[in-house]
């Protein structure tokens, strides 16, 4: 049986996690996949921190270019995480032709289609199974089960972390605060979310997936993303009657056959309760495609976690020691840069939450901001606060540009004392677009 | 680039769209995938029929051997279905040291594991993502992202027609012969769909699974089934109020870390509607799997279909095409013969359904025979029918023993016209089985 040489560069949680693996279930590894994969060497930042029977003493180094410059090292695997110096050492890996395997997202969103250029040219893989959806089986359906595939629409809960405030915020009622809070306790968010909330992660991994199901060089920073801040419970509550769950989502598409261009945003929208992405519960993350031949496909599983995260790595580790045998690997690129459909092209339904002071005319003042913007309402509720009121609209089908117009308006009303949240309405393919979910008769406005 | 030629064996619907996805999309496939596939010969019953531009007329032969023997037919996807004669193509073509692609089921479920050996020792591949799950993209993730995982259990909704057809009793309250029609006119069902309502094309497709996901040797006609066919809109009614789906599932799974039997069964179950499962919508298909490491996964797609299921063979084909440049691939078997669990160690709640004649003293009659076959009653339910009175039963966690010999006694009371549909509870792993979904005060019996 071949033996292949694994070089480890981090052994935090999922490093950790993943010596356990290659401890635990090396005979299995090797009954299924034909190949013996030996940790060799691994890289951590304190080498004097005890790291358990999985990651022996012997094989601990402080310098990670050692790792990688170890003759007995065939694969590197990278999960140290940040932009320097993984950026350097995966160019030195690559360079020596040694294949790698990375969940790093961070890099991947800023410099993977020159990584991916450099791994092609070195005739090595570049895999990254767990960098994008956790430990989702994502990477290798999209490049190999749909390779003849025209891909029309990808669409991702990518995030754990957010997925799991607005699980608890619809279920339980909390506070967007109360469900970080709920969050970090249950270890779903970090100590600092704001990567999470804000969807730059959401971001980062969107800007991946542009390069794997469309060949398309995106970066992270070039995806215009929304986060859930301004969320409230009475969002949440109001859409869970409505039939629809919000959830932070990142659509990813092509605006038409013969438009080269593609549509990338990560933003929190409403999904139709029937939708499989609505049941999409806790931490979890799922990516739904749509194709011309395949129809539809989603896949779903953890988003984080060590041990998740460790098989997801693992999976990429048996394909690369298996390719090292002369396997002609599907491979990223070279991607194509393309322009980006912009929020003016965009159109959708949308519910919109304003906060009003309560008192007679204001209502017709508000319409007729609406009205003045071409925006017709499709129904409104309206919820007493005391002294003031909120009003929850839900749009008909509307340009993006008209209900930021709109928004823009209505907060300089004397009797509009904020405009909250504006969530455009996710539109599954088999829907009707113009059909109603709320009877006729409550229409208002024009 | 390397060409590689292909030989096809049946152009029904799915070889038709194959012929075309390889037309079509030629240059994105071998831009993908770095490998030209050219269809080199063609076997068809009918030679005369014409069959468009993606299949051309001059590659066309009558006999499927001349298929499997021509030089320039390097792979070979079998969709002609049937034991007999593609057993034999099947291992002519392996004798050959050629791969093989298929998306044939049944011969799978009969003769898989010798097939399986012979395609190792033949040195090649014989995949088969399209024999089960049709599109969902289910061997390769099983196969290579949880190479290193220990599967604990797996569940699949594996057979679209009875899916679409439980989803329109469920939804729109038809009896099962309206939805079996109406899943007929959409083209969902065959003439004859015997083999779907009993659970038979489900126990094929468990078997698969339990080689896939176990390793273990399951032939199609060892795995326990039931069908939906005794379900009535009632079941489906209460199931919904009660915060369940019906769905007909495949289960499969190991009793215990220790113990090396496998539980395999095909029968309709109430999925909790919180569950991934209970999203699966009309035809599609869905397998959720749950490992040591991983967590729970689920992969979702289209059932069946031409195009879909033509993907999945093309998906395939890439592979097979791929390693034949020597890549170490992952390969089923030898598989291993273990005990099958039987139903006497089954344990879950239970839905019951009985008819009786509407008088006095008929529901202290049968409570008291659950409680003489050790069956406590969690919640019950009563619908008049004029003389009649339809009994609805859930009950606390049980023996499925213990339920057959209340079902079996109680249809020997005078009272009792009829017992009728008895439907598990699929335990999500999360769930605390002793938890109630109805307010106790409305538990009866012991």
């Amino acid at each position: 049986m071949r033996s292949v040489g694994v070089g480890l560069l981090g052994a935090g949680t999922v490093g950790a996690a993943l010596g356990e693996l290659l401890v635990g279930h090396g005979p299995t590894i090797a009954e299924r996949s034909g190949v013996e994969l030996r940790l060799r060497r691994v890289a951590v930042r304190r080498t004097a921190q005890p790291r358990g029977d999985a990651i022996p003493a012997e094989l601990i180094v402080g310098d990670p270019f050692q790792v990688v410059d170890d003759p007995e090292v065939d694969v590197v695997v990278e999960l140290m995480g940040g932009i320097d110096p993984a950026e350097a050492l995966l160019r030195r890996a690559l360079g020596l032709g040694k294949p790698v395997v990375t969940a790093n997202k961070a890099l991947l969103a800023h410099s993977g289609p020159e990584l991916f250029a450099l791994a092609a040219d070195s005739g090595v893989e570049l895999l990254f199974e767990a960098a994008v959806g956790g430990a989702v089986p994502l990477v290798r359906p999209l490049r190999e089960t749909l390779a003849g595939e025209r891909i029309r629409r990808v669409v991702g809960i990518v995030n754990g972390t957010t997925n799991f405030v607005l699980g608890e915020m619809a279920e339980r009622g909390l506070t967007l605060e109360e469900a970080v809070e709920e969050a970090r306790r249950r270890g779903y968010a970090e100590a600092d979310p704001a990567a999470d909330l804000d969807g730059d992660d959401a971001a980062a991994k969107a800007a991946i997936l542009a390069g794997l199901a469309f060949g398309v060089d995106v970066r992270g920073h070039e995806v215009e993303r929304e986060g859930i801040g301004g969320l409230i419970p009475t969002d949440l509550a109001w859409a869970r009657r409505a039939g629809y769950e919000v959830k932070l989502l990142a659509v990813l598409e092509q605006p038409g056959r013969r438009d080269d261009r593609l549509a990338v945003r990560v933003a929190p929208m409403l999904v139709p309760r029937a939708h499989p992405l609505a049941s999409v519960r806790a931490a979890h993350n799922a990516v739904f495609i749509e194709g011309d031949a395949v129809g539809e496909i989603m896949l779903y599983g953890p988003g984080a976690g060590g041990a998740p995260t460790a098989a997801a790595v693992l999976g990429d580790l048996i394909d690369a020691a298996q390719n090292l045998a002369g396997h002609v690997a599907s491979r990223l690129g070279p991607l194509r840069r393309v322009a980006l459909v912009g929020p003016a092209e965009r159109q959708a339904r949308h519910y919109l939450r304003v906060e009003v002071t309560d008192r007679p005319g204001v209502l017709a003042q508000v319409a007729s901001v609406f009205g003045d913007n071409g925006v017709s309402i499709q129904s409104m509720e309206q919820e007493g606060l005391g002294d003031r009121a909120r009003l929850v609209f839900l749009t008909h089908r509307v340009g993006e540009a008209n209900l930021v117009d709109t928004a823009v308006a209505l907060s300089k009303l004397d009797a509009v004392r904020r405009v909250g949240s504006l969530l455009p309405l996710f539109e599954t393919e088999t829907q009707d677009s113009s059909s109603s979910p709320l009877p006729a008769d409550r229409r208002i406005g024009r």
